[in-house]
């Protein structure tokens, strides 16, 4: 039975497995993906990997739990120092920013994951499912503070807006990976930051 | 050398092999559907299906050609219909409807292909590109009219305000697609209506 590490050591051969899996992944997506690859990306052994994981399928669940853990990671400063309308656009450009220094490939690795995942492997849409409400969530906070500072209307469903924000910024990096063009991702953001404008109260 | 059909019959069998391959594809995506899976869905030989596809990839393109003419053909009647704000809604139920109809399963198979084969096959991302330019271009034709009609400002860009709102359309089905919940399809276009309307001239 697999089970999870127990000695330092053992976290990091984990570690370095699924952080193998998951970049593997990001770049040729799941069914392309095989052990053996994982294997030689990570320097581990066949017994290494059925160690920790059951099969192919555990492995997948562990890369979408460590892309989630990365990328609110990574905007989690981010979207703590948004307070004003001039932080969010600095959020949005800093999006747009990575997407041109990455060239427009990947996108978001959550996104891709989903899209390939969703129809297939349930236990994964579910865990994807978790992973993008997380994200929501996230934005939640930050869309409640700027209702809080009087930004937007105090009536605001702001948990909605977050769904509908995460999935304008889904859609835009859908649209500039396949176009490689970031300034698809940009006109998403705008028109995104735009409707939240627009939701101001009354003057 | 593959060829086109030069028969009526050569071009329905074509036509089923790529309808075929193009439910699968929908279905389970392109890296887990082999050609033998193709040839027993559409009942055809290996010699038919070399006869007019040089290998998996051209059949693939054919598969997102034969995606884009069905949506576009799908969708052509409800656009040419939009005159009013009222009609932009009438559309947005009714995708939002499709979804609930097919358990929001699917979602749109050009955004699927785009999320698995945008980083992988070259040729196909840029069918992909030129499939989302053609939605992107039926629906600033939309925009323009309502612009025309004095519901959205003169000075508006419809090519930037086309691109958003299709980002917007893909990023919410497939926060649908992934959460099995049609409202976020119905939160995303919501919004993306509600920044249409923002963009009303001053009364």
């Amino acid at each position: 039975m697999p089970e999870e590490p127990r000695t330092e050591r053992g976290r990091r051969t984990r570690e370095r497995i699924v952080a193998a899996a998951a970049g593997l992944v990001e770049r040729q997506g799941v069914e392309a993906t095989s052990l053996d690859q994982v294997l030689a990306e990570a320097r581990a052994s066949k017994s290494q990997l059925y160690h920790y994981f059951a099969d192919k399928q555990a492995l997948v669940r562990a890369v979408i739990a460590w892309q989630t853990t990365t990328i609110m990671d990574g905007i989690a400063e981010h979207l703590a120092a948004i307070d004003s309308w001039t932080d969010l656009d600095a959020w949005f450009d800093a999006l747009v920013a990575h997407q041109q220094a990455l060239d427009c490939r990947i996108g978001c690795p959550i996104g891709s994951l989903a899209a390939e995942l969703a129809d297939t492997d349930e236990p994964a849409r579910q865990d994807l499912a978790r992973s993008f409400d997380a994200w929501a969530a996230q934005l939640r906070t930050v869309l409640d503070r700027l209702r809080d500072r009087g930004l937007i209307r105090a009536d605001t469903d702001t948990a909605t807006l977050a769904q509908s924000t995460l999935a304008a910024i889904q859609g835009g990096l859908l649209l500039a990976k396949t176009t490689r063009d970031p300034q698809r991702l940009r006109a998403t953001l705008t028109a995104a930051g735009g409707y939240l404008r627009s939701l101001a109260p009354p003057p």
